[in-house]
């Protein structure tokens, strides 16, 4: 686990840490041991006090300062001294670290980046949500399969039913390369739940356990949903708080409402997981406390006891998915080096 | 104005159209007569039963049926017997009879849909919300240029702040075609008030007053915005009424609330708008009442008032933006007819 990038600073994800091994998870923490100070047993501190969760260029920096703590973090997965990647905070520098040092799994065109996503009553699970803004239709092919395997693996669905995001219901809905993709989801008939397109006002209507796309549309989604919802419930307080009447009544739903903004708690979900590497990777949301750091790791935990990374791979051959031999362009070395 | 298309019926629109001609405004109102009935001075009706609002390849349709509604209604435009086309619901249909009769203005690549989004405090003009899924990074500079000329001769804003829709603050951030589009945009220097990037979270946060993207990331947009919107307070009312409080809470909050949905209530923007035709074209939506279709009338009025279309055309010609001579694959041949 990389300590940095978190917004409360490194002391907070040791806390997190601290919590995930008081119910037995180990924990190899890399960050300003000074910073950090005394943890219990379970969490090892690996003093990486360099960070490069800021940099504005990621992959450069991962390249340019192999003393990074989240360069030291992913090298540790990588060489197998940890089982599963935590980040604290920073997206990219965790991505670019991860297909640096982790790698990509054999057979994997692009790394996901998935999100599960706590709508009240209908879940669910959001790909790509940023880490490959363009992609062909063989990528969102993987990621549909990358998607349901970890709603079975990590979130207990048992037949997730995958929905492409789309602006229309029909088939020949979206650009050439979601109608591609939609066209070779269809062919893997029963390899996989593939329900067909789904629209944007959909998307919270619980109709898709799993809803893919390219990260660029996944990452305005993710954060239109995050900046929609935040906006109205202010706009319900500002507008309540113009009348006695809407005072009172604000003031009665108190306690209603902070039990909805728990349920859809961001920390609940432990962060985004980086899919299609050799092994899991989890990115916490900078903003989180401790619960979310310790959520963090123990979705991980699970992710690495269900064997999420064998499954996907093993659902992508079974449907003939994998990526073959790679060809003379290469672009799994462009990306990684 | 076409009467077919909405939900609610041709009678509906037509209601609509008599208010909007009580207000001064002359309708020529294409639709089945036999439905529409009686109509007040001002509204003249062309007996035009025949609909392909819900036609599933709406060029196809266009093409085929020459006496179609919303095909005599474009006509009509285009020979100068109306000045502008209201749409009484069916966007595809509106969007290929505006393409193959009303035509693209010279100079540009592509229509676009813009939708004025009510949010409370902070409207937002979004474009492009579905014509024109898969665009080139001239297709965005001019969506910028005609969204920000609409915004400003329709809405009344007086410099609009345009932002480009992406995945990051920084101008590196984005697929390639977005980060071309907004060095371009840059260079345009001073000829449009571009604020650069803006993140699925600022949509709503007023941050600008124009924001672009290509039709898929557009529609998808508007549509979460309507779905997370919606879900939200239907959870809230249902998270509410689990307890005594909670429901005497709302019952005191129903009156507030009420005043906010009128804030945010898309009837108030009259539709989407199609831009980037010789003529001004409106396309109310299919569940409006007529309140809605009244409203439609009116902004497609002062859009000619105001000349949108030329003063576009000015802003994007000043910028050097407009389209030079059609090149040899002739684009604008291939998708007109």
């Amino acid at each position: 686990m990389d300590a940095n990038g978190a917004d409360l600073g490194p002391a907070e994800v040791a806390a997190g840490a601290a919590i995930a091994a008081e119910r037995g998870t180990r924990v190899l923490l890399f960050g300003p041991a000074e910073q950090i100070g005394s943890t219990p047993d379970g969490v090892e501190v690996v003093d990486a006090p360099l960070s490069i969760a800021k940099a504005p260029d990621p992959a450069l920096a991962v390249r340019g300062t192999p003393d990074a703590s989240i360069v030291l973090a992913t090298k540790a997965v990588a060489e197998g001294r940890a089982d599963a990647l935590v980040s604290g905070g920073s997206t990219g520098a965790a991505l670019a670290a991860g297909l640096f040092n982790i790698r990509r799994a054999r057979g994997i065109y692009r790394p996901a980046l998935a999100l599960p996503m706590p709508v009240p009553g209908a879940p669910v699970l959001l790909l790509d949500v940023g880490a490959s803004p363009e992609v062909r239709p063989e990528h969102l092919v993987q990621f549909a399969f990358m998607g349901a395997a970890f709603a079975q693996a990590v979130l207990g669905v048992a037949a997730p039913r995958v929905g492409l995001m789309s602006n229309g219901a029909e088939p020949g809905k979206g650009t050439p390369d979601v109608i591609s993709a939609h066209a070779r989801l269809v062919e893997t008939g029963g390899r996989i739940n593939f329900i067909g397109n789904v629209e944007g006002n959909q998307v919270t209507e619980g109709v898709a356990d799993v809803v893919v796309m390219d990260g660029f549309t996944g990452n305005v989604t993710l954060k239109l949903i995050e900046g929609v919802s935040s906006k109205l419930m202010r706009s319900i307080r500002e507008t309540a708080v113009k009348s006695p009447r809407g005072r009172l009544g604000g003031l009665l739903l108190r306690r209603p409402l902070k039990s909805l903004r728990e349920t859809i708690d961001p920390e609940l979900a432990g962060g985004a997981y980086m899919l299609g590497l050799r092994r899991t990777g989890v990115v916490a949301h900078g903003r989180f406390t401790r619960t979310g750091f310790a959520r963090a790791i123990e979705v991980a935990e699970r992710a690495v006891r269900e064997d999420v990374v064998g499954r996907t791979l093993a659902a992508l051959d079974a449907a003939g998915a994998l990526r073959q031999a790679p060809s003379s362009d290469a672009p799994a070395s462009v990306q990684s080096t």
